[in-house]
């Protein structure tokens, strides 16, 4: 009879509670309150961030499955989402990710989705940000951006008649500028949220009331494009102590007086405090509090419950206010309020969320990944114009299925690398899947194309052309097999690009004994190239690791030839055996070892090798003869041991030592020389092997670099980096692509909005490239060029850095809780991960680089796509179309013009979008208005009808344009431009002529009359 | 490009599913079915089990916070069950614990209220087992059971009319009798499901099919007590793989054919799969699984919208047959199979989940709690009685309070003790609420029954009267005071028991200069006996630790004297100092120190001492003189650290060896004698200290035990025992009380229902006492009664052991995480805690040891209630009611029945429970037939209604009778009482005579023409 009675006895002294079951105690909580304009007004933004896919798949974190690994699913979120704002008319919530609202939509009764549309009507229910995914900003193409992000918003247009109205990338790790100025400001975004900056920008941004600006992300529209942004002071969830997912142990509002533990008076001085200390780094009296983090909201009434109460006893309490708030109502009372925000210029990369870890390293994790993502965008863009070129038939195959399953490969976690190894192997399965589908759609096109007969009823069409998907494994069957006599390989070459093509390609043979000859029956110049053991090998490895089986005899050789294709069009190549014929036989290259004075290059560029590497870069025309090498290190990935713990990993680089891998001194060069391309091959160590190439007719080098396995033996993870010198005196400076698009200065060690202090002289150096970078001095520019995203850097003048492939031990703590040790498993045999890809450089006069990087880079984007079918005898050219333009067989596109998206939509309409692709000032020819007729762009069709329309094509452009809120730039010290951007008028439906300012990307929902196989 | 690709397109080939956002996929499941009589029924019982306190108190449960300790939300649960069951009309849940339903249902609006009538009366919500709480079956008394189902009970029937069915004891440790019988069956129950019995037991019953069976608990009224007992095949959750928490990992059903994983056949086949094993191992062609465990349910919809899935699913399939159910819907299909089931009789005791693991430590766990809850448990029927006696107001104060706080004190984690420290700490500070208001309800009563003008409005007297709730750590300021001159101390002795009582009281005096009087001025026989310096000590740290501050100026003197009080009454004592006057003055008692030799004992019993501690038991009327000695062991509590790694904790005894505590040897006994009392005070060792009293007109001794702080300064956990050995030739066998109620034959090392494998030889033979034990051979019995639920066992033949106290330092792995190490803090110092308590012994001729066990223990349960006032001169006797009996003055209630409920309830009516007090056969003059007469009971007052209900009070008991089912036995070999058990006759209204047949209690309604103060 003690302790327990004790206590009991003294408590009861203070206790002021009673009578356990006395009457009811319902409350009606107030929550109807509005915003204050003399009061702190506290938004409280209800959100679940819904990752679309990271630890878990997609449909996993969907449904709910694989809970072991993280306790995920969606369908909770949205269902009890649905009953929570039911319940209180002035409950709202915003919903950010469609890749899963969709799943959930079509799962739902015709009276739930009545229920969904009301609440959405009313406001209670908002879509924010609005595409399929929240996609990264760093690792990913505008176009897919673009892409995914118009996938979102038209079905939300679609199914709900609503407009996005804010950009929501709360958990991207950096942001970029053309996510600022075109995935923002071009889609009509009144304002841009999201959390991740430099620890030490926001230290500084704090400190000046700053975490809110003006943004303007590009230097050619200069304000035009500005947009209001927003950074969280810490990250998107409640300030600390706020948390209200059903198990969270954030103390719950206690209300009723008859339970113990009665609270309310302590929590309301907690939500004040919280209010007060964010105020005082914010401008204005309105503060948004993000309610919710990741997959949150599963019991979406255990947080409004706590919302409701705080929204009741704040406002009772008087100090400060509370309301149920959006981002939009937020940005509204931001704007009413007339203030002048601070201005930002170029974009928010790298990212650091603390000393020692620069999160650069994602911006070449999964190397593999990012490049089949980059080789699906591209085979997209083509496959759509062939769906559109065919007739859309919206009965599979369609391009849908590659669309959906790009659109969530640019989630912040996909291309990113960032995710566990079973969901990155998830987003490839999907997109296999959708390429699979794409590539029938494409092939039944080429069918209907190749018909003579337009009367066929084209979609019945068997499709027989195949495609190579792994011809960067040298695998292709059709290429492969021994030509029969009688029976001829056709090989249809298609350009999507604009403008005619001259280029070369290259199919493995088994016999150097062919014949190539186009349409007409000429003979077409031809070289063969023995292909190498390296190849041979790998080919052997990932084609029984692809498709579970042996890849059956080996092709010998290469067999390279030039294509000349039309715009939008394709040409026929036939390639038949050539017996003892001599005449038309392909060209067998001059194959040797060498060591020292090796001159390649049969035009007016040569490379020059020494010692057994490159050692000059000379071209003729431009008088250009510069010292150049190549060569490359490791890092040694830090393990996380030292006294800080941060390992390099998924997301983080952080190197603790570089290492110069050295080629073997006795291996020599093997070159490879003909009329058509020249080749040299280094084997650079054990598991690197680099093949330089120059083709007939190209004034650039390609580097095809093969980097793998990575060892780790010695228990040291590795990031493997190229780095190529040349002779410019770049002064610390360099340039990188923002999503392939705007070029953005970087200086070495240095941030344009704070001092820097350097704890990390490489990894707080490195920037994403996705289309290239390049240094300049006042006589020549030295550009790289990639095939995928990697992450780049200049750590000394004249040098130009790629990382290519990483292999880490460590997980870097940042949620993945894996180490990236990708690896290629047969049999469960697993060695790591090869990645093969390719790279380009060139060296130019000063002021001429940007031609070179654009055009290239829009046919490395957009390669020949080539399908292959047999003919019996010479019976294909005579009965088949060899040849065709979808354009006026006259026209082109301007050279500053791509053709971006042209895609039948399911009701009929067609999108359209064009893009100029020179910034401001960047090339004296070329940075000009440019004009597409699109009269001749379509020449069989009648256009009905043609409405511009913001960048996701969901509502007008002059209706985006009338309402985007205008904000006020506090003080605007540089701005570079003072002129009003060129920017193309409103198209005459008479004309019909697109004007395209500098850097300009106009989007056209097209109706044509007639719209048929051609 | 490598691993993700060669993935990717593998998989591709394999993939069935489509095109991601096809048409609306919305699908109805089917869950309407019934029983299909003719397939296996698999019950779906979709439950939350939540425990009334363990981790986290009742209402940190209730509202969900400190779910840092334990994710649990009882709000969230009963929230979103009900918006769950109204998204589907066949979806069931039950709803068990009526502590948290009242908590919830008083904060709901009139329309949810609506709603959820609506529910309860279509079926889909259903009230089970009904009680505040699900108490536990071995540390509590009968009373307290019934008790605290009544008010959950009446609750329910009262709010919707509904009586529960079923017996739901899912979790308590062990099962007791007087919950089969009369918990279950007389409550009107059709059956009794739980989980936990002994692992060996579960083995046999599993492959005899024997796990549902017909528990006959009571040998006294055999068959017609019998209830259907089902016992779960593990526990009271789901089959392995079927858990839908929010975040649980069991696989879910993944039925959506446009998103990978699907799973539907995989699932279904594990489901039947699951069924065919249980329906494997029982009788019929039902069974139940339990869809839920503690706390589920929290985001309801998460289960409910798996079972959705798996009764659409399983039913397509057609193999086994499964639907939304509820116990009662199973039970009644049970019994409409007109199945006979194994007959099971006694009782469920001990539990061992598994070798070495026997929970029979909480037998004692708390025993300072466990004391708590039975000191008020009494004063609460006695409460209850003052407020009946003076007319309930139905505004504070009531004993309601109190009825809460003990209902949820019975759960079986509060009066167990397995609950953690502060959550044991919160069910003290409820009684002690509780208690307070009682009291002060109490005094009022007293102020009422004292006044003699019964014209005085009686609610408005202030009470004057006050209470020593702490005469246990001899502290009772009133008492204490120097009483001055012409100020003399009144002190009321209330009666709760229905016979006129014969007692001696003490209280603590400052001076032994004082006289008693009682109420017409005659002097009364007194005795002052010095304090022992260790109640000096424990009065002064407990006052401290209790009240906050110091105990003020310490009494000197216990002064005893007799007491005569009539039944349900009270008698009234003066208290005055005497100043030099010597008549009437008390008599010191003889103190003295003496080692050998020692008689104390002036009546019929006497007890010798010899060598410092007990030898010999004499009576001389009985010709009893029996060598007799009482010793202290203790257990060090195993601390997991070997092979099998289970410790001894807060549920699980487990010795690891067994230490005498020897008395010191140079300690004598310190003996004061007197006409009153004679005492025996012995210093076992620095922390246990023993006082053995003679009463005057008392045959039995008090053994009052002080034990603490244990000490494990050798990091050894203690469980300290008193062995009391006789010569009585017990031959293995003892007997322990069922909840205070029947007494149950045990046998040491065996068990009447399987071949016992005996592990552990202490802890496996221990069993839970409530009132006492027994042991008897063909001469004598020895007796044992206890003041609290404690453990005990015989572990050797003749001897008797009470495990009293309990302090480890290690927890037993069943969930609490803590150590059961109880301290005392006074300003953050922290010592053991001390445990004081008292048990009484007696040894008898065989076949007279009931009739002292019944009546000493109904005055152990019901001691006499003090109150204290003062008097200046001697105008109190004159002015007020000095001696009261609510019943005819010359009446009184057979010795063989006690009133064990009186209580005026809120609607005017009022509950009256009497209980017959012996077993058929255990008394040769009692075991008969009992008879009260309410005329007499009730002199003053017109019965205008008398009902018979059910035991808990929520129906008529004729209804019950009517309904309940009846169960066939499969073999009855032992029916040991084949003639129909004595019961009575229903009450004839007009001669309003209640008979009690043995072990009989009936409960009644009675409306009263006329109830005021008297």
């Amino acid at each position: 009879m003690a302790a327990s009675m004790s206590f009991a006895l003294l408590l009861c002294l203070f206790f002021l509670g009673g009578f356990p079951f006395a009457d009811s105690y319902y409350i009606a909580y107030n929550t109807t309150p509005q915003i204050v304009p003399d009061k702190i007004n506290v938004h409280l933004v209800a959100h679940s961030h819904d990752d679309v896919g990271w630890l878990k798949t997609i449909d996993q974190y969907y449904v709910g499955s694989n809970n072991s690994i993280q306790g995920a699913c969606v369908q909770n979120v949205l269902d009890s989402v649905v009953s929570a704002l039911l319940a209180d008319k002035n409950r709202r919530f915003i919903y950010v990710e469609q890749a899963f609202f969709q799943r959930w939509w079509r799962q739902q009764s015709d009276a739930i989705k009545k229920i969904v549309r009301g609440l959405v009507d009313s406001g209670q229910l908002e879509f924010i940000n609005g595409g399929m995914c929240m996609h990264d900003e760093a690792s990913t193409l505008y176009i897919d951006m673009i892409d995914q992000t118009t996938l979102g918003h038209r079905f939300i247009e679609h199914e709900f008649g609503q407009i996005p109205r804010i950009g929501w990338q709360i958990d991207p790790f950096g942001h970029s500028a053309v996510q600022a100025y075109l995935l923002s400001s071009e889609v009509g975004f009144d304002a841009l949220f999201f959390s991740r900056i430099d620890y030490q920008d926001r230290i500084k941004r704090k400190g000046l009331k700053s975490l809110e600006v003006v943004w303007r992300g590009s230097q050619t529209f200069g304000s035009t494009s500005d947009v209001f942004t927003g950074i969280f002071p810490e990250n998107y969830e409640p300030p600390s102590g706020f948390y209200y997912e059903v198990n969270d142990d954030s103390p719950i509002i206690q209300d009723d007086s008859n339970l113990f533990d009665y609270n309310v008076e302590q929590r309301v001085n907690e939500f004040v405090a919280a209010a007060l200390f964010q105020a005082n780094i914010t401008r204005t009296n309105h503060i948004m509090w993000t309610m919710g983090t990741d997959f949150k909201y599963q019991y979406a009434n255990s947080w409004f419950r706590q919302l409701d109460k705080f929204i009741h006893y704040v406002n009772l309490d008087g100090r400060v206010n509370a309301l149920y708030s959006t981002p939009s109502i937020y940005t509204d009372a931001k704007h009413a309020t007339k203030e002048s925000w601070p201005l930002k210029t170029e974009d928010f990369f790298p990212y650091a969320d603390r000393k020692n870890a620069y999160w650069t390293g994602y911006f070449t994790s999964r190397p593999t990944f990012k490049g089949y993502v980059r080789a699906m965008s591209g085979y997209y863009l083509a496959a759509r114009q062939l769906e559109f070129l065919r007739g859309r038939i919206n009965s599979r195959p369609t391009t849908d299925t590659l669309a959906d399953a790009l659109a969530i490969a640019q989630h912040h976690d996909a291309v990113t690398g960032t995710e566990k190894q079973h969901v990155a192997d998830d987003y490839s399965k999907r997109l296999s899947i959708g390429y699979a589908e794409a590539e029938e759609l494409v092939s039944s096109s080429f069918a209907c194309l190749t018909e003579s007969t337009s009367s066929t009823k084209c979609e019945a069409l068997s499709p027989s052309f195949k495609q190579c998907p792994l011809l960067n494994i040298t695998y292709c069957p059709l290429s492969e097999m021994e030509l029969s006599e009688g029976k001829d390989l056709v090989v249809l070459v298609y350009n999507p690009l604009g403008w005619n093509r001259e280029d070369i390609i290259r199919i493995p043979v088994s016999t150097a004994s062919v014949i190539v000859r186009n349409c007409k029956g000429q003979f077409v110049d031809s070289q063969v190239l023995p292909i190498l053991n390296v190849s041979q090998e790998i080919r052997k490895l990932h084609a029984k690791a692809y498709l579970g089986h042996s890849a059956g005899i080996d092709p010998k050789f290469w067999l390279a030839f030039p294509v000349s294709v039309p715009p939008l069009g394709f040409n026929t190549y036939i390639i038949s055996v050539g017996g003892n014929a001599v005449a038309g036989r392909p060209v067998m290259s001059k194959v040797y070892e060498s060591h020292n004075n090796v001159v390649v290059g049969q035009g007016n560029l040569k490379l020059v090798f020494n010692e057994g590497s490159l050692s000059r870069y000379v071209n003729s025309r431009d008088s250009i003869n510069a010292a150049m090498d190549l060569s490359y290190v490791y890092y040694s990935g830090d393990d996380g041991s030292g006294t800080d713990y941060q390992a390099s990993g998924a997301y983080v680089f952080r190197p603790n030592g570089t290492y110069p891998i050295e080629q073997r001194k006795q291996k020599s060069l093997t070159i490879m020389q003909g009329p058509i391309v020249e080749e040299v091959y280094q084997e650079i160590n054990q598991w690197i092997h680099q093949i330089t190439r120059l083709y007939r007719g190209k004034e650039h080098a390609e580097i095809e670099f093969i980097i793998g396995p990575i060892p780790v033996d010695d228990n040291v993870g590795k990031e493997v980096a190229t780095r190529i010198n040349s002779n410019v005196r770049s002064d610390r400076t360099f340039y990188t692509d923002s999503n392939g698009r705007d070029f953005i200065k970087r200086v070495r060690d240095y941030r344009s909005d704070w001092d820097l202090e350097v704890n990390q002289p490489i990894a707080g150096n490195y920037y994403p490239i996705n289309l290239g970078m390049y240094l300049s001095d006042n006589t020549t520019e030295f550009s790289v060029l990639v095939d995928r995203s990697v992450g780049g850097s200049s750590i000394s003048d004249g040098q130009i850095e790629l990382m290519l492939h990483r292999r880490l031990l460590h997980d870097d703590g940042r949620g993945v809780a894996e180490a990236l040790n990708e690896t290629l498993c047969i049999n469960k045999k697993c060695s790591g991960l090869i990645v093969a890809g390719k790279f380009y450089f060139r060296i130019d006069p000063f002021g001429n680089g940007a031609k070179w990087r654009r055009s290239q880079g829009q046919e490395l984007y957009s390669p020949l796509l080539l399908a292959f079918t047999e003919q019996n005898g010479d019976d294909w050219a005579k009965s088949r179309v060899t040849t065709f333009t979808a354009m006026d067989a006259s026209y082109s596109l301007p050279e500053n013009v791509a053709l971006i998206t042209l895609q039948a939509l399911e009701d009929g309409s067609v999108l359209l979008r064009l893009a100029h692709l020179y910034e401001a000032g960047e090339d004296k020819d070329l940075s000009v208005m440019a004009r597409v007729d699109l009269t001749k762009l379509f020449p069989d069709k009648k256009i009905e009808k043609i409405v511009e329309t913001n960048l996701s094509a969901n509502q007008q452009r002059s209706e985006m344009e009338r309402k985007r809120l205008v904000w006020k730039v506090a003080s605007s010290p540089d701005e570079t431009r003072p002129q009003p951007p060129l920017r193309g008028r409103p198209v005459d439906p008479l004309k019909l002529v697109i004007e395209l300012g500098p850097m300009e990307i106009r989007t056209f929902l097209v109706n044509f009359s007639f719209v048929s196989v051609l």
